[in-house]
């Protein structure tokens, strides 16, 4: 066996993420490893943790990175929330509700399920009716921007009414956060789990998540232990809280903790509220380049994603042969249709360091080479 | 709210882990960001289960590492292997073996401990016996090498008795891949997970794992869901199998793998036995000069890692003060004692990169002139 070194090719990133990383963020990653209970590392835990409440606008004290990739931010909540036999009203409208609804089975919770078209947003009265015919379901959970489609729900609304049928409401914010707007104390969100590899462009690798004193005081009252040792927040709060000295859990992921930190800093450097409009600006852009190329978008007016754009390529194209040429040719990743929407649509990422405008001129102008060439 | 770049003081890591990153290493991590579906990913994710199956000496098919840290490597061999109701032989002498005992209960699993002192190995008298009065133990689970104190169990032997009683062993190798002689299909171990950052010196972050046929079959012939879906390996190995199609299951941390890539060709380059070999060695040289110096090894001659340095410090001396002063005076880490060891003993480190004759010179050299600072 004589396996080299790996050299990556140098790809443009606009699929459904991991989005492009900023050289600034990779050269963090290599900076010289140090132990996970450093003064210094700790040190740079707490303004991480700090960041993190800025990008989900929140003061919540249990606020980091779980250590390991989103679907385990994921897990990290209905774990922790989701005791056996809780009620929890799961919203499907893609792939991500439907993983959802997964986790709540596997803890023994009882999921009902309300269900949208994929590419809609979740319907609200239908939430309202469900809570209405359930009134003993314990927690609310949604998705606020659905990878797999491109659709963005009423997160702020979706809240209010868990809040009026005395539930918690969990959110999955992977693709959203410092994307759209997202205001968890403002709108009183109680759990979120978001990821690092989209609109904050640092690799893939970790689950910024967040809850409220609500959320705590649920996990406190729990009668049942947390089925997983590893995402038990009674046990990593006791190296990620504050104040009192850090007690080893696990060893966390140094290196790629430093990347999240640099990535943050650079948000920070931008403000959140012009990151979002960022993104806004440069989904117009893109969306009339791609409607004049006769790409044409799923879902509804005003519950679009400007970061994630899910249209279906033109009658008669191969959307693999189309993504394979502008793949090979272009170096350029754009992401395929999951589940019912395989082989239909094509996803276009405009997240994070992904979303700038010479990304979108590459885009339309490959995209509008490669076309004759993708007709089946 | 103005945080700056963080920039990491450089150190020479001699604690149990994180390991000294070697620079080649560092640097893999920094190259671009691919998605985690490109074909040249896909590649790369082969050659590192090539690598890890030669680490692990094993042409085990499901040989992969977990997305996530060494914690998470050892709830993936529970939450997949433990059904409710099952026994579960578990060898505890130190902390690890504790956390097993702990992974065992929360997936519905009936613990039988086997317990030896701290610093000892495990009995193999002992766990034979345990065998016969409980012969309806499914597994026996026990740590190889164990990072709070330094001990090293005869793996080989305690497979043997495991399969003599038509058990599966589930090995906790997190401290000795690639740093002590580790034999999995010749030893016959049935489930095995380890860590990047301890004798690989990748950085933290992820957990090598590999099970034998006959763990697949128990997985496969479960009758209840894996209580979490991160980890379930039916949803993963449709990610990291080979052969067919990959199937998406969740993000993996791209960069963070082209780390252990590197690390491992480092391993290949060097090869296992060489490594083995210099971990013996230089831990001879260690233990001469600690010895001079007043240092006590705890635990048995025969059972000791050579990586893993346990040792009292001499009398008088305040352990605390002293890794204070190695670390801000010359910016060295050694590890603090763990559960009824702390605050009695120092665990110096010898693993992977940071097993060299230099940091075993800057060791003795700094703790002679620290010693006398670090009087009570």
């Amino acid at each position: 066996m004589s396996i080299q070194s790996f050299n990556p090719p140098v790809r443009t990133l606009m699929g459904p993420g991991p989005s492009d990383v900023h050289p600034r963020v990779l050269s963090a990653l290599s900076r010289p490893t140090i132990g996970h209970l450093d003064p210094k590392f700790v040190g740079m835990m707490d303004e991480v943790k700090s960041m993190l409440q800025y990008a989900f606008q929140t003061n919540n004290e249990l606020t980091m990175p779980v250590s390991a990739p989103g679907s385990a931010g994921m897990e990290t909540c209905f774990v922790n929330l989701v005791e056996p036999g809780d009620k929890v009203i799961v919203c499907i409208n893609g792939v991500f509700g439907g993983r959802m609804k997964e986790n709540i089975e596997r803890y023994g919770g009882i999921p009902v399920v309300v269900e949208a078209a994929w590419g809609d947003p979740i319907d609200l009265n239908q939430v309202a009716d469900t809570f209405k015919t359930n009134p003993d379901a314990k927690m609310l959970a949604f998705v606020q921007a659905e990878t797999s489609t491109g659709a963005l729900s009423d997160a702020q609304t979706l809240v209010r009414i868990a809040h009026q049928h005395n539930a918690l409401a969990i959110v999955d914010a992977v693709t959203s956060l410092g994307g759209v707007p997202l205001k968890v104390d403002e709108w009183g969100i109680d759990a979120i789990y978001s990821g690092t590899q989209k609109c904050l462009s640092a690799p893939p690798g970790l689950s910024p998540v967040s809850f409220s004193q609500r959320a705590v005081e649920k996990i406190k009252a729990r009668k049942t232990k947390v089925s997983s040792w590893f995402l038990d927040l009674t046990l990593v709060m006791g190296y990620w809280g504050s104040g009192a000295k850090r007690t080893y859990h696990h060893t966390a992921p140094v290196n790629a903790l430093y990347g999240l930190h640099e990535a943050l800093v650079m948000l920070q450097e931008e403000g959140l509220e012009q990151s979002w409009a960022r993104h806004v600006q440069l989904h117009h852009t893109l969306r009339a380049g791609l409607e004049k190329l006769g790409f044409e978008y799923i879902g509804r007016d005003g519950a679009r994603l400007p970061q994630l754009n899910a249209v279906k390529v033109p009658a008669g194209v191969d959307e693999a042969k189309l993504r394979s040429i502008l793949l090979n040719t272009y170096n350029l990743e754009i992401g395929a249709g999951l589940g019912s929407l395989a082989g239909k649509i094509v996803r276009i990422g405009l997240m994070g360091q992904t979303c700038n405008i010479r990304n979108v001129m590459l885009c339309l102008s490959a995209l509008e080479a490669a076309l004759p060439q993708a007709r089946a």
